[in-house]
């Protein structure tokens, strides 16, 4: 069989790969501090061409370059990529026990920043394609490999890079950046994102600090922040915007069915926050139905007056709240900024609201083909059933491929639940590295035989 | 007459009086930061010692000593006063035209960190018993002189103090430290203050800051602030703890007769720090109502999560609020404080309350004969209408001598609108000083006569 030599090449050059991972973990790369980026840029984009891509890296005005590959494939199939080539800073470093841009090998584990999030994925599908091209000369599907390397700044270009290439970027399904296995170990298959709406609520109140004994006749922009926060989230956790829940879908039943395994997560995730339950209380599995399914509306941040120990007694002039809002599909964070306006206008609020991020939802049907091809194919190489996340509790740039077509787009592969991502010690697993490798190549193979997962 | 020879002497030893005021300003006693506090006691003792007074600085176990100095007196009558000597720290330092303890005469105004606040009145008291003694070889009454090195860090020590020396701390009328002429120029009587209670709302969520993502189920202390605020105070103003106002007592017909002349300050007062209207917006004479005779409830500062620019995605693991209360007589903080948690937690709210500071309000009747002395004393020496405020909007530790015996006490003397109080350029008009001294003079012997205020 092809697909075992291809399995082959990849376990005798799987030296040369954790050496690829070393090269690229040991070039720093952080997008938020501008260090090493057009050196990591250059670094992926000559790996590509030693594959024989065409490549062009896309460069804007201000910020760093999308790297975006192609290789022709065998078969009219066309499977799409998504990785990114910056980390997070590499902070607290005295929490690390070897150098965040030395990787180290322990125990059979890799530690550099980057490793887990995301450069490990990013290297094991270079070795998938590189195995496949050394076995049989080319590859069973063609490929588009976008790398960005602002993912960790918020990805502000990536929109407009996919929109000018709409045309080149067309495909039978989108293999995102990667996905940790869960806390028992089964790896993990995820089907998309939250969009989120984070704002700042701004009040002021009298020109300078002035003496608490005016505290009944001037305006207190805390209060004023503070009150208008009440009318956005009561006590009960749930949200005062009027619609706001009007958009939300129930899961479907197959989503449903996902809840009682997720659920096994929600004990330990609590205990690692030194939490005894949820808020608001809610058993295990309706916590991941809320973690998944459900919108959020969290504060991030507050600030005014004064900060220090003891009391000061002042009426403060400014204040602030930062207020993030998750979305689920078909909650849109450009309407829920008008109507959380209108709503504190409507209820004489005196606070500016400030946009200071959006992000749209973006989702794959449980029930979609490529979904299932990707679970089969992985389950046959790792062994071990997949977990499904219906969409992931966070937030991510998929919309921007997926706001305007249709392309299935799945996470998988690379960390595990304790890869450290955007922490100290962050580590990547080989046997991980190895099988996501092996995943890669064996989905390349069955999308281009057109396997019918349904009967595996 | 005997005062005219007082007044006499007391402009003929004018460049004393303010040689006498420069030697105390040119002293440092910043008790909050520990600076020249054991030297400026041993200063005013001395003072006090040189007018034949009985003087004994008290210690404590910490913090600095209270100065007490009695002096015999002609008639049965006894006088008390009360003043501190410790100042506000003078930053910001580059905002003074001459340095804070350096004091400088420009233009008939003495500039120096305490010339206002208080050492102006002091030393101006301190020259009054001086001429007196020096004309008539004695005083019209007796005096009992507290001064205290603590009032700026809230005087922990006095209410022990006035306790354990309550026999002797009896007398027909206390003058406390100082009052500003209001922002028409006008002397001000003042006879009381508000009451405080400040204290420190804490919550806790997540053991360490944790990504927003889980923003869903964990709980969120800036939430947990957010919400118990909200049953504190409502945006109509309003404090929600049941029976907060029960014990509020409207003004008296003569107190509300005041509030016509005090309402004259209002536009001024916020114009000076960019405001239009009041919060509740009402007219001057009612806001005058509002800072004199009704309680508030401040929100003083608040913290929690990401403080910086942007975004930063978290579950914050902790943050707090500080909520100060000005209370009118008859209300009481230690009540409050039960109130306030009572109320809380049989709200549901998961918020620790803990106090930073308590102070109790102090009122002297509108009408007090000894009220209507200083006014009518002060009135013949100013040539002027004093302006009466039923009490200050502020708070003090005057609750120290009154919270066990109906001595009254009245505020007068020492400072202009102008003066700067706690702020750079601190000063005093010469002019003040030397009428605030003669005034101080006039009492005394009017005392000693048993004048009928009301018959002049």
């Amino acid at each position: 069989m092809e697909l075992e030599r291809v399995f082959h090449r990849i376990d005798e050059t799987f030296d040369r790969t954790v050496a690829e991972l070393t090269a690229f973990c040991a070039q720093p790369s952080i997008s938020a501090q501008g260090i090493g980026m057009q050196e990591m840029a250059a670094l992926v984009a000559a790996r590509f061409r030693d594959l024989g891509a065409d490549v062009l890296p896309h460069g804007f005005d201000s910020g760093y370059p999308v790297i975006f590959a192609r290789l022709a494939g065998q078969s009219p199939r066309r499977l799409l990529f998504y990785n990114h080539y910056d980390v997070q800073p590499p902070d607290p470093l005295d929490q690390w026990r070897s150098p965040p841009f030395q990787p180290e090998v322990r125990d059979g584990f890799f530690y550099a920043r980057g490793a887990a999030d995301n450069k490990g994925s990013l290297v094991a599908r270079l070795a998938a394609l590189r195995a496949f091209r050394e076995v049989t000369g080319g590859l069973p599907v063609s490929v588009g490999y976008v790398v960005e390397g602002e993912e960790e700044v918020g990805s502000p270009h990536l929109v407009a890079f996919v929109d000018a290439h709409r045309a080149a970027l067309t495909g039978d399904g989108l293999i995102w950046e990667g996905a940790s296995a869960d806390q028992q170990g089964n790896p993990v298959l995820r089907l998309g994102n939250k969009g989120t709406l984070h704002v700042e609520l701004r009040a002021t109140g009298p020109s300078s600090d002035a003496h608490a004994r005016f505290g009944g006749i001037f305006p207190n922009p805390i209060w004023k922040i503070v009150w208008a926060l009440g009318l956005v989230r009561g006590p009960d956790g749930r949200v005062r915007l009027p619609g706001f829940y009007d958009s939300v879908v129930p899961p479907s039943p197959a989503e449903d069915a996902l809840y009682d395994r997720l659920g096994a997560d929600a004990g330990p995730l609590l205990g690692r926050y030194g939490l005894k339950a949820s808020f608001p209380p809610r058993p295990a599995r309706e916590m991941m139905v809320e973690l998944y399914a459900r919108p959020t509306c969290t504060l991030t941040g507050i600030g005014g007056g004064y900060q220090g120990p003891g009391g000061k007694t002042i009426v403060p002039s400014a204040a602030f709240a930062k207020l993030e809002f998750k979305l689920v599909p078909e909650q849109n964070p450009d309407t829920l900024l008008e109507a959380l306006r209108a709503h504190l206008v409507a209820e004489g609020c005196d606070v500016e609201v400030q946009l200071l991020s959006r992000g749209y939802p973006s989702k794959t049907p449980l029930d979609h083909p490529f979904a299932d091809l990707v679970r089969v194919t992985g389950e046959r190489v790792y062994g071990r059933p997949f977990t499904i996340e219906p969409t992931s509790s966070g937030t991510g740039p998929r919309y921007a491929f997926t706001r305007w077509s249709s392309i299935p787009v799945v996470a998988v592969g690379g960390a595990h639940a304790g890869s450290m991502i955007h922490g100290p010690n962050e580590n990547i697993q080989l046997e991980e590295l190895r099988l996501h490798t092996k995943h890669v190549a064996a989905l390349m193979q069955a999308m281009a035989g057109g396997v019918d997962a349904s009967r595996t």
